[in-house]
């Protein structure tokens, strides 16, 4: 069967795919969450994490995904966290999140550092954690407490590109309340592709007939009604991930040109950890009377000796991507004071 | 650009496909693990586990996947362990692992039940685990450290199809010198199509040229190999997965038709957790003189009240399923011995 692939805009992908089912408690609790904090004059940031999934059968088995562990969200929300904002962390089920991203099972298991000691008088064993380990786990676990007992994290999970689209659009339109004190981070590796549920087989697609055809369709650009309806007046930071570096400042500047907001953070797959680039519009350019320009920022730090060793070593770039985005953020917020009436 | 989909034989696969650059090393270890464990005349499982990746580019942001958290693989390894087995454990990267999967990062994060206590006359604060937590802490992280001690845990990692079924090839050559005392438990959800790589993109797939069409081969059926030439006497355990349950006994009487093996394990995707069906050749269709008649073996265990609770509460149906599969092994050993010279 071949049908013809379908260009969906934003209204449209809205009016034929259904919501997840957890749709509505997860935004009242995005509700409550952001008039806390609204209240309290707290600046709140999305932090979107992780890849999309697109699955190819309603009952699914198989499906197309984006490659991410998640790292620059998880990471990225630590940071927002220390300098006092409220974080929404919108993730893909299962990518890395704050504070538990140091002890991944794989790069640095916590059974590993845990220890059984038979005390003297005591029935049964004590469980104490390795020496070497515990100044680390001591500062990690010392800021997880704070930050559940400050009630600045809140954590949504998406799984598919469906669920995130979804989400997506409910916590913008529940933060446009929050102005400029919005701050939009959306650093998940969004499909650009999806197969529409009219589409899609019931069951699991069987082996054994030859080769396997997929033509998927294209997810809208919603960055487009994100800027100019969702949520007018958020700062709103996008990523571009490209694995031809000849592509990024392009492909950044043509995502500035064509939605209109405020920062393209890209990045080349294999330089990410090391190095990115902010490309923003320049400040005499947003009267739209001159044909836009663009600056560049770049953001490097020292490569470790080992850069393949585990992540908490050293330095992290993200430390320096939130920073500079706090600077741009509170000159956001300072501008629209003094442009209000 | 369109190309004829090409059937591979698993001959052609490995002629026209690049090993994973760690295989060598990785095969040296299996070895010596294969060797020791011979020798102290100790039953040697592998287990593989979760899902595997096929990527649409050299530079890979994209993949199909199939659905799998590696439950379980993961589960059985831990069983197998207790029972006395060695394991090897070949799974997906960032899939669950034995002891460990009991705390993931989003069901029973192990950051929630550690405390921080501060304690007199001490400067620095001592990390304590939850009083409630506390028991079944000790439990897993015993049995972790008994395993751990007694190095009968191995554990490889794959992410792609291709590392999958190089590595598989090499781990059951390495096995076959175990003869009758290997067990294959091939739990791993592996996907029946792939790109080969002189089909694959160099770079990114780009957006916004209208929509993906991907076109995939078959990924050739290596239990066929594996039973015939790789490994002769081992006791050869595949699953078969579906989401529609008439197909479940069918599939799985084709797949011993055609193979040639000892079990598949029937799962429907929905029940999965508290059902599968063991599906096996009886006795005496062996011979081959008369058409082979199949035999069906179900085990059940009691949905707990909340069947969506954290798996580590109540019964795992991985418990049943690996104290049938020990009988079936053990006889399969002493058949081995009464008609051996």
């Amino acid at each position: 069967m071949y049908t013809e692939p379908t260009t969906f805009s934003a209204e449209e992908y809205f009016a034929t795919q259904l919501p997840p089912p957890t749709l509505q408690q997860d935004v009242a609790r995005v509700k409550e969450f952001v008039e806390t904090h609204a209240k309290e004059a707290r600046g709140v940031v999305l932090v979107t994490s992780g890849g999309t999934t697109v699955p190819l059968e309603l009952n699914v088995v198989r499906f197309l995904d984006n490659f991410s562990a998640g790292t620059r969200g998880a990471t990225s929300a630590e940071y927002f966290l220390k300098a006092g904002y409220a974080v929404i962390f919108m993730h893909r089920q299962f990518s890395l999140q704050p504070f538990s991203r140091h002890y991944s099972h794989s790069t640095n298991p916590f059974l590993d550092f845990l220890e059984i000691e038979e005390r003297e008088g005591e029935t049964t064993p004590t469980i104490s954690v390795t020496p070497t380990k515990r100044e680390h786990l001591l500062d990690v676990l010392s800021m997880y407490k704070k930050v559940h007992r400050a009630g600045t994290l809140h954590t949504l999970t998406f799984v598919t590109v469906n669920d995130y689209l979804w989400l997506l659009r409910a916590v913008c339109q529940e933060m446009s309340v929050l102005g400029r004190k919005g701050l939009f981070y959306l650093a998940a590796a969004v499909s650009d592709f999806f197969l529409p549920r009219q589409k899609m087989s019931e069951h699991k697609i069987q082996s054994g007939k030859g080769s396997l055809r997929i033509e998927m369709d294209q997810v809208p650009k919603i960055l487009k009604p994100l800027v100019d309806e969702w949520t007018k007046e958020g700062f709103i930071v996008s990523f571009k991930l490209e694995t031809d570096d000849k592509l990024l400042i392009p492909k950044a500047r043509q995502a500035l040109e064509r939605y209109g907001h405020q920062v393209v953070i890209g990045n080349d797959l294999h330089r990410r950890k090391f190095e990115v680039v902010f490309v923003s519009r320049k400040n005499n350019s947003i009267d739209g009377t001159s044909s836009p320009s663009f600056e560049e920022h770049w953001i490097r730090i020292a490569l470790p000796e080992d850069h393949h060793g585990p992540v908490h070593e050293g330095k992290e770039i993200e430390e320096d991507i939130v920073a500079e985005l706090l600077r741009r953020h509170t000159a956001w917020i300072e501008k629209g004071n003094t442009t209000s009436p």
